[in-house]
């Protein structure tokens, strides 16, 4: 029994852009190069989650990394300082990136030498899952303060990720409320290929297994 | 010096809701209700804060709740729990609501006998600053974990909110590089009349400062 109301307001219609993100999925595979979409909630962690993936890999593959913002670099700035390729795309206010501003990213980095290019998608979990950016997978973090009823009001973000991490568990003991065991429930009931991993950028907790899945992954794709 | 290169891509064009929002703001005057647009990331902590809010001001103010989710109900549950009146808007899959959705939201709502009527917005940082509700006053709240380089990472929230919310400032102790300072001095930099208020919805720490703070809100809008 509800209380209150519910009335649904109109949606807005979008352009087709799937068929040209699957064509710039092929375009990529052509040239060998893996595209991973990280998404998530501004402050969720996805700039220190990357700087220690980098730190991890960067001797055995190489990355570049894609950082859409929608008017700042600060982040760029941040990646730029490990050493690998880097580039900002400024989104002139748009709250996500579709396969066409993509590609636009794609030809002016350049990306033929690379192995692993990481873009690193607006933080928000609304607006970037419902455009294909053309990427070969989608990852997201979630961190652990956001809580773990994200899922049930964020469900097509969590739908679309082939790879969930869980970010900040060093902060479980003071984020009481958080069940580990909910929110992986919750994600894998509405996405149950969906790899869930737990850990902490601040101290490495967890990244053997994130990096062992990106390792896995590289593998498959160039096998195919 | 910057190793990286920044590129623009295009932005889509927004119809005109500035007048449509002017107008329900009129419509709203007139019939006395304040309506404050509350926004932030997702698990910031607005329903937390709505529900502590709720509960120290609802025996001298009417209040009703507008929540607003892509399609979950979590938080308009969660509100209803605290008995006042509240609605769900979904959103059917936007990231923001503009002034027309608000008005069919308030419509069926039915506001006319109420004070204060608080529009919890699609968790996001970006779209919703993009599109003026309608509402009397804007709020927003930043949470501790999600790190003091907000307003830099997303000026245009920051610069449209009257009064900013700080929460989650028990766990400061945990997230040592969150500077209170600096985050209030990025936030003056953008908009040097917004109100910084640190709070804690879990503990009540600062409760006082934003009760007061609504408190004056309204005795002025009763007089203008």
């Amino acid at each position: 029994m509800k209380d209150y109301k519910i009335i649904e307001v109109k949606r807005s219609i979008f352009e087709d852009n799937d068929a040209d993100a699957r064509r710039l999925r092929e375009e990529l595979a052509a040239e060998g190069t893996y595209l991973l979409n990280l998404m998530s909630s501004p402050g969720a962690g996805k700039t220190t989650t990357l700087k220690r993936t980098i730190s991890m890999l960067k001797e055995e593959l190489k990355i570049g990394i894609m950082e859409a913002d929608i008017d700042s670099d600060v982040d760029a700035k941040a990646i730029s300082e490990t050493g690998v390729r880097t580039i900002q795309i400024h989104t002139g206010g748009m709250c996500h990136l579709d396969a066409d501003m993509t590609r636009q990213g794609i030809k002016e980095f350049g990306t033929k030498d690379l192995d692993l290019v990481v873009l690193e998608n607006v933080g928000n979990l609304v607006c970037p899952a419902e455009f294909d950016t053309g990427s070969t997978k989608n990852a997201m973090i979630l961190s652990v303060p956001e809580g773990d009823d994200k899922p049930l009001k964020y469900p097509l973000m969590f739908s679309i990720c082939d790879v969930v991490l869980i970010n900040k568990c060093d902060t479980l003991s003071v984020f009481e409320d958080f069940s580990k065991e909910a929110v992986e429930e919750r994600i894998h009931k509405l996405n149950p290929k969906a790899e869930v991993i737990f850990v902490s950028a601040k101290t490495g907790e967890g990244f053997d297994k994130w990096i062992s899945w990106i390792r896995k992954e590289l593998k498959e794709y160039r096998k195919s």
